[in-house]
């Protein structure tokens, strides 16, 4: 399929969970190609279900022989083989446990639009929408930012600025991606819980600056949030437009 | 707290998702106690949030002074620690892919009942209730179930009776579990999705029988699903009571 060491398939024409998997390759450097983009959707559709593991769903990562799925799996083993994380047990556990806490609050943030059933338009569910993004904006934006915020203040080895010991790791790239999709679908909300949660925005201005992560985010390899993806801008899910 | 070697910190009274935690530690048969049934919900309440890295919600797991959470993360880390999975990268990987399948679905069910508000009664969100546990029965169940028989197909060297490779590996009782909770919640939509999934139901009847894990569901340790788990059981939720 290419030459690149690192296959990434996920659909194209979405941020989508594909790009936590893509922050993790651009950070590290690392030798990838972007299968979905570069081939289009049923270069995707193909691998899903291939070979003698299938995956359920994109993102797949290929790596040589080696073919797995599931966003948070394939972050954590790249993070761990570039080095994004130390390696001792402890600091790899909790990495997971970072990573997958942010997967959770993205199914979350998925739901908002999409509280009844998957496969239909949202359009067919905007009155549970409505009410289940409520509830998001209300009290699960500021759980989990607020849990991410106390998890900063605990470490203090990272003086508040690392979720893990005293440095970056991989799972921040998770974090900022969240938050910028939040950021993206829920500006009003956001306004409003940002400044309980200075620690988590302050991070995500960090990652946002990272040269690796900012110059992929200019580059035609990153695809804006839109419509179509997880995080999605339908100002009737948003928090009322208060002064401005 | 005890002498056990592994303590495990999860609400008592429901199997929920630390249940997936609590068959790995049988199947291991690993020195482990249940500190949320033995002590009480303080206990657990009092283990979220301490420590240097706090966790978002239980199961979270202490083994001396490593403290960490996330049930997938947990039940691979003691998977692969008592060999219930084999050593090389891909079955690793392909194992966590399992487990974090099952994570999905898990989540899915518990949002049939709670598809507005985690927080709120289900009283209160019924009617959206009733429309997501019918997508969930009609759409879901057969695609997740169905992937997981096509895994099973899909790996040859173990003649369709196993996720991975040629024997048992943890992630199966994941899957058991699973299924033991839609059998409960959902028994008429299961009597009918089950003949498409042969596999997926022997496998399940398979680890039911495993000596560790029957002596354990026969045990007081075991607490039964009831109203106030993941998988509920609601008539209303459930297919029409077709022919008895």
């Amino acid at each position: 399929m290419s030459d690149a060491k690192f296959e990434l398939y996920y659909w194209p024409g979405i941020p989508g969970r594909g790009e936590f998997v893509r922050l993790v390759l651009e950070e590290a450097g690392a030798d990838w190609v972007d299968v979905g983009l570069q081939s289009g959707g049923k270069a995707v559709s193909d691998m899903i279900g291939k070979g003698p593991v299938p995956a359920y769903a994109p993102p797949v990562l290929k790596v040589g022989d080696l073919v797995f799925s599931q966003a948070a799996n394939i972050c954590s083993y790249l993070g761990e083989r570039f080095g994004l994380v130390p390696s001792d047990e402890a600091s790899r556990l909790h990495a997971r446990q970072f990573q997958l806490t942010v997967a959770d609050v993205v199914a979350e943030a998925h739901d908002t639009h999409h509280p009844i059933a998957v496969m239909k338009y949202y359009d067919e569910q905007k009155d549970a929408a409505k009410q289940r993004a409520e509830d998001f904006r209300t009290q699960r934006i500021p759980k989990f930012l607020g849990y991410f915020e106390r998890v900063l203040k605990a470490n203090t080895q990272g003086g508040g600025k690392y979720l893990l010991g005293s440095g970056f790791t991989y799972p921040e790239l998770a974090l900022y991606q969240l938050v910028d999709g939040l950021l993206y679908a829920f500006p009003n909300a956001m306004r409003r819980v940002s400044p309980e949660v200075p620690g988590v925005m302050a991070l995500h201005q960090r990652i946002k600056e990272r040269p690796r992560i900012a110059a992929y985010k200019q580059s035609p390899r990153a695809q804006p949030f839109n419509p179509q993806g997880i995080f999605r801008h339908y100002p009737e899910l948003d928090d009322p437009n208060a002064t401005k």
